[in-house]
Parts: structure tokens; sequence; C-alpha cells
């Protein structure tokens, strides 16, 4: 895909390039803190808005509008593809995602369809339509789960607080989850690959939960499915750029910086200097305002954002984001300060 | 309290002495994966056996007896403070504690009660009583919360996921989250004086929540309490060692150990020889096996234990322990297979 882009900040960032000013969007920016999302969510539940590729559109772009972020991520869900290989996947008010049928052994990790980029063409079919309506505006996020991330809901058959069934998984039969994670890193690879030749611009690669593993376990199961997913990714796409963002992992940026990717996402548990020591030039860097910051007054937004600016410090390279997603009790105005604080802000 | 201990492995290795073997015991060790507790759980709500020092010391003794632990950590609960304080507390079953009246303003912190001691006797009275059937055995362990994660269930009024309230009020009124960390802080002080005057050989501060803050806020609002209390209690107790549990903290491990805490406790998310590498010959360390893997079987409890037990290294100074606490689920066999592969382990 190569069409003119109006704004290209996020791209110039994520490859360490020097910007008039730093780029900013937040995580889950297309959410319930919107009243134009809330009005649209009131017409479809969650599924059917990430299957219709015209309401997908539509909420993707609504905080370009209205909050003036630099980049759209398209409206999605990184339930997707364990959906698409055969898990019947159903969003319980109050609850969350349900797996009516976890992975919980061999003839079910081998029952996991491949080849399913089918199942999920309207996802592509989204990312298509929002480039268009966009017309140059802004560049198109791509997005999916990180395989051990993805298995997490697969195995517990939800969320999960303490992770029981899928830690005793990976203690007792490594093998097996082994063999399902690499399942999950071929659709990946091909899924990444689908939504870059839809019109995505940069892609970006959420493992919520590798946070939760031993050092040893997070190289085995966390890290290693996605640096063969950015490898993957690289081989076929060398000039888009691909973000890792692993929360809880502040102890292994050096390891998630070796994977390929171009940009390491961070959560707000780590100051951005401290960060940027540990990883070098190697890097761009995102993040990194505890989201929590949203729910105070538009002055505090701006004095903390600052703060976190000023510890970034001088130099390309910063994607300004959230340290987790945007919270629905987020007033509007307080995100509206957050990206003014960083459009108004230089160095 | 001077009395003679037949086992004080613990006392040592705190102090960094040389053992003959490792100590251990397991966080949560008198807990509902034991019948026998279970069995006193059916006659008694889980606050009628926290104040009922029989009760309490029943279930205290009861590792020691069954598994074969190396210590004695009373039965109680960190919100004993915060409910002395004035917060009506109640064990909602699926849900866990709740505060029926949360502090949320300025009225609430001046409300809260201090000079508490008599109405937490009761944990005195459980730890003599502890002492008293122990015989000298093993050590006794006493413990409190710390300020700031009392203060995380006090403020949004019981468990959280996303912690919304308290960091609202972190970020909007800081000064007023201090008073009233500075309120718990005096009272926790007295409180380990209390029970180290009642028979507790050494005790442990638990901060389950310092994890989730800013770097920023982790300083002011996490480590500077915990540190105030050190120091309260080594003026007092020169002798008696103290260790800090700070879960999720693997990044500040050099300032947790420079609070003068004897013991830095460790999550399972960190590995103890690069911990050690970290803190030097500064403090002890205790921890740090996966709990998950006590849901696995003996075999692989038995090799996972000898590696973490590798991984430490040779040299005095280590209290073998979970990463946190022990989980219903677990099989009793299991948590016998965790202790007795530390006691054949040598050097």
């Amino acid at each position: 895909m190569t069409r003119k882009l109006d704004n290209d900040l996020i791209l110039r960032a994520a490859k360490r390039k020097p910007t008039e000013r730093r780029p900013v969007w937040m995580m889950r920016q297309a959410g319930r803190y919107l009243p134009e999302y809330r009005a649209v969510r009131e017409k479809a539940d969650f599924l059917t808005m990430c299957k219709t590729p015209e309401l997908a559109a539509e909420v993707t772009l609504q905080p370009v509008d209205i909050v003036g972020v630099d980049a759209a991520i398209i409206f999605s869900d990184i339930l997707t593809i364990p959906e698409a290989m055969g898990l019947d996947l159903e969003f319980v008010s109050g609850r969350g995602p349900v797996f009516h049928n976890p992975v919980r052994n061999d003839r079910n990790v081998k029952n996991l369809k491949t080849g399913i980029m089918p199942e999920v063409e309207y996802v592509g079919k989204a990312i298509e339509e929002t480039a268009r309506q966009l017309d140059g505006r802004v560049p198109v996020i791509g997005f999916t789960g990180a395989p051990w991330t993805l298995a997490t809901y697969m195995v517990e058959g939800g969320s999960s607080k303490h992770f029981k069934v899928v830690k005793k998984l990976l203690y007792s039969q490594p093998d097996l989850l082994k063999s399902m994670l690499d399942k999950l890193v071929v659709e990946t690879i091909e899924y990444l690959d689908m939504q870059i030749q839809a019109g995505a611009d940069i892609v970006q690669i959420f493992d919520s939960w590798g946070g939760i593993l031993t050092p040893e376990a997070f190289k085995k199961f966390a890290l290693e499915p996605v640096r063969t997913i950015v490898e993957g990714v690289k081989t076929r796409h060398p000039k888009t750029p691909v973000t890792v963002f692993s929360k809880g992992a502040r102890t292994h940026l050096p390891s998630l910086a070796a994977t390929g990717a171009d940009v390491l996402s961070l959560d707000w548990m780590i100051d951005l200097g401290n960060a940027r020591e540990q990883v070098g030039d190697k890097v761009a860097l995102q993040g990194n305002l505890d989201p929590a910051i949203l729910l105070t007054d538009p002055a505090i937004v701006e004095t903390e954002t600052r703060k976190m600016l000023d510890c970034f410090g001088n130099g390309p390279g910063h994607i300004v984001n959230l340290g987790h997603g945007i919270t629905p009790e987020v007033p509007v105005e307080n995100a509206k300060a957050f990206v003014e604080a960083v459009k108004r802000y230089r160095v």
C-alpha cells in the first residue's frame, strides 16, 4: 500500500526519524468514553461491530475526528483469531469474553482450525473501508494478540485472575502448549500480512499477560512466539513498522528490543528515561501515561503528561500513548487535554 | 521475648548467617488447601477465626505439624488494622473483603480512629497462644499489610481490578492520601511492636499493590511508608528481623533493600540470582516458586523447586518460599513435596 499521508508522524517516530512534534494516540481510543461510540454500540453488539466493516470504520475514525489523535487503530478484538480457529466466543455482560469450548487437551489443540484467513476477512475489509474514509489524513494501525495472551483466554475459557489452568498446562504439558502457540504463530503472521495488504501502515502485537510468567517461561512461551511473528512479518513487509506491547514485561526490555520490533510499547510501571537507557537506540518507545490520570481533570492531565514527556528526554523515537487502554469513565475533555498537551509540547 | 528455639533456621537465614540447610515456609500456609483447616473453617467464619486466639493458634500450627514448614505465620488478615480504625469489614462469599464505609474524603480520613491497639489485642493473644503451643519448635512470624495496600482496600471499599478510585485520589489529592498513609504508619509500628512483644520472632510487611504504581508514585506512597515502619520497628526491636514483600516491585529491589529491612520477599517474576546481583549482601532473599507449580504433581514440584534453589546459588541468606500465597486447589502432597525438596537439597 503506498498512498500519500498528510500526517505520517507516527511512522517516522517508529523509525526513530525526526518529527516536528511527537505523535500521540491512545490504546482503546475507539471506546466507551466517547458518547459517539456508545451511540453506535447501542445499535449493535460488540462482535457485530467488529464484523461489520462500515460500523468498525465508523468508530475507528471517531477519535481522529473528535480527540485529534495522530493515528487510527482499527476497531477489532484480539479474540478474532481464536474464534476463527473454532472456539465459540461470547461476550457476556459483566464477565467479559467467554469461550464455551476451551482448549484443554491434545485433541482440542489438534482440532484448532488452520488457514483461517477467510474467516477473518472482515478485519481486512474494515481496514480497507477505514483507509478509504481516512483518505490519508492519518495512518491506520492494525493489531493482533500475542500467542501467549491468546492461549490464556483459549485455555482458561475467558478472562482470568490467577491463570491456574493455563499455568498448570504450561508446567505439566509444555510441549502441548508449545504446539498450540506454534499454530497461533502461523495464523498470526498471515493475519498481520492480510492487515498490511488491506492498508494498515503499522501493526501492533498486544501481549497482555506475558508479565505473569517467570523469566524462563516468559522467554519460551511469550517472547519466542512474538519474535517469530515479527520475523515473519518483516520478511514480507520490511518497511512496515511493528510495535510490541508486553504489559508487565519491564524487566525484559532488552530481549523485547532484540525481537526485531521497531517500537516497544510500555506500561506505566517504568520510567521512559530508564527504559530508553536499557534499549538504547535499538527501538522507538511508545507510552506511557498511567491511564488513571485521565480520571482527574485537564490541568492535572497536562502536568502529568508533560512530566512523562520530559522523562523521555530529547531526541526522536517517542510515540506518545497511555500505558494501557483508556477506560470508559474518562471524561472526553481529559482525553482531549492529553492529546493537546502532547501537541503543544516542544522538544 | 527470649525463649529457646529448637529450629531457628529462618532467623539465621534472615541475618544471612550460615544454616545446615535452607529454611522453608509458604505464604498462606494456614489455608484452605488443608482439610484440617477446612474442618475448623466449617465451625467458624473467617473473622471469628482471626479473633479467637484458640482457633487462630490451631490453624497456625497445622502446617507445622502436617507439612513440616520451618516457621508458623500467625493466622490473621491484613485488614485487621483498617477495621480497628473504624471501617465496617465484611467478607462476602465470592467477592472477598468489603468495607461498607470506604474512605473517600477529608472527613473520612479525619474520622479514622487512632490508638487502636486495644481493638487488635486479639492478634497479640493469638500469637501468645501459638508460641505457648509451639513451645520453641519453630519461630513465629507476625505480619501486617503495608499502608499503601491497606489504603487501596480502604478507598476502593474492597478488592479492585483497576484501582481507579484510589488512583484518582492519588493524582488529585496526594496530600489527603499522604495523611491517611501517615495515620496507618503510626498504627502499624505499634501493631508490629505488639506482635513482637507477644512472641513474634520475625515480622513481615505485605505490600500487595505497590507494583501497580508508577516509579514516582511507588517511592512516595508505597516505599516511604514502609521505610518509616521498618525504622520504627528497628528502633524498638533492633534484633527482630523484618521482611518486606512487595509484589510486582521487581524494578525497585535496590530501594527496597535500602529501607533497612533484613529480608526481601520476592514474587516469581524475577530470577533469584538476578535479584541477588541487584541487592548484593545487603539483605536476605525470600521466595520465589510460582505457586501455580504446586498445581501439578510431586515430581514436577521437586524439579522446579530444585531449579529455583540452584538459581539462588551458594551462600547464606535464602528463606525458601513461594512467590505468592498457596492456593486452595493445591493437593497437600504437592505442598509436602515442595517442603521435602527444600529439606533434601544441599548447598
